[in-house]
């Protein structure tokens, strides 16, 4: 049973390799750039998303953004973002039994039809709230983004190492509640670096709106790092 | 090809119904009661059991609690509650790709022999950090308990509907962050009540041991509730 359990996992896993990398072809040609966003439940990816779009669909270096989003029931986190007037589209991942516990390249490949890629340069994809399948789960994406909380613990990296070690950056979100919780930033950090050495950070407070202008400005140069600007 | 990941995914929840009964009837014998307790990354599951415990190994009634601790990665959480004077197993999940994302009734079973099952009449398994694959494997578990901290947002029952509706106990966590988060305490309580009716729940902050009297004396009554007193 083991064994068999195993090699379904691979094959699921080289499937999704396949489609993860027929979604990057359609996302280069079409000159987007992909974000994978991904956290525990009530880290505050979505506020976040709230914050950095405030001011519109184009984040800076006329960067043009569009949003999927991952909800394991519902569809509350895309009508927040609804009155951003940014192009927001949902995959409703609840058709298992309990749901999805994580978004893959053919769920993502799915909703494809519902973006208009052309009127977009970066795609933010927000990721089903869990710290262990998404980091499983290559979706097609130039860059991985997680948000951990000052709330959630220092120890975090070193529970769920994985998800820590293949991002491309850490936001480290609720700063405003570092005064009221026992956390100690420089051992969260010490233990991110443990596990993924030299990897970049933000930290940001969702709530009170501080840092996100760095984050903005990271997610409005990815394009660029990425080989793909709006005329390239 | 997806035909053949329900057919799969059917077969282990089968396969898992099958074991969840076995430890179920194993643990009748010893006359053990068991809590599935369960949550989002960070939610405070451990420190919620150094408060109920930091008394001894006994919580009221006379009732010996021990503790099955599951993990991706590493036994942070078993060596913390390695100074309490009570009996720890650890269950390592991390042998897959990016570790198991939830506890199953044969991990749990492969715990057994760790245990001196006649040394204790509560077993409280704390399950991976995750809110959606937990609520679908049982394990043999008289009861479930969830835990949700004010810090993650009083939207959680509506996202993670079946966790919140497969539990006997949801335990409303970080009291003390109220004064601090966005969070209505009723609208969380009203969404409970809508994805669960009726089920009982608990305000405890594991930070300061507000509350935490009731959850230990509801976890005390569990082995009277399931017919299973150390006496019967």
């Amino acid at each position: 049973m083991h064994r068999v359990r195993v090699r379904v996992a691979e094959d699921a896993l080289d499937a999704n390799a396949t489609i993860a990398a027929a979604n990057r072809a359609d996302f280069e040609r079409a000159g987007v750039t992909v974000v994978n966003l991904m956290s525990a439940p009530g880290s505050g990816k979505t506020t976040i998303l709230e914050r950095v779009l405030a001011d519109g669909s184009t984040i800076g270096r006329g960067v043009r953004v569009g949003v999927l989003e991952g909800d394991v029931q519902g569809s509350l986190d895309a009508d927040r973002l609804a009155d951003l007037h940014v192009p927001v589209a949902q995959l409703d991942t609840g058709h298992g039994f309990g749901g999805e516990c994580h978004l893959d390249a053919n769920m993502v490949r799915s909703a494809l039809p519902l973006l208009d890629l052309e009127a977009i340069d970066l795609l933010i994809v927000e990721n089903v709230g869990n710290l262990v399948c998404p980091a499983e789960f290559r979706i097609g994406e130039d860059a991985r983004v997680m948000v951990s909380s000052v709330a959630e613990g220092e120890d975090k990296p070193l529970k769920y190492p994985l998800m820590f070690r293949t991002c491309e950056l850490v936001v480290v979100n609720k700063l405003d509640l570092l005064p009221h919780v026992d956390f100690d930033l420089d051992k969260f950090l010490y233990h991110l670096d443990a596990v993924h050495p030299g990897v970049a950070h933000v930290e940001v407070s969702a709530r009170t709106g501080e840092g996100v202008d760095v984050l903005r400005s990271w997610l409005a140069a990815l394009p660029d790092r990425a080989g793909r600007s709006a005329l390239g």
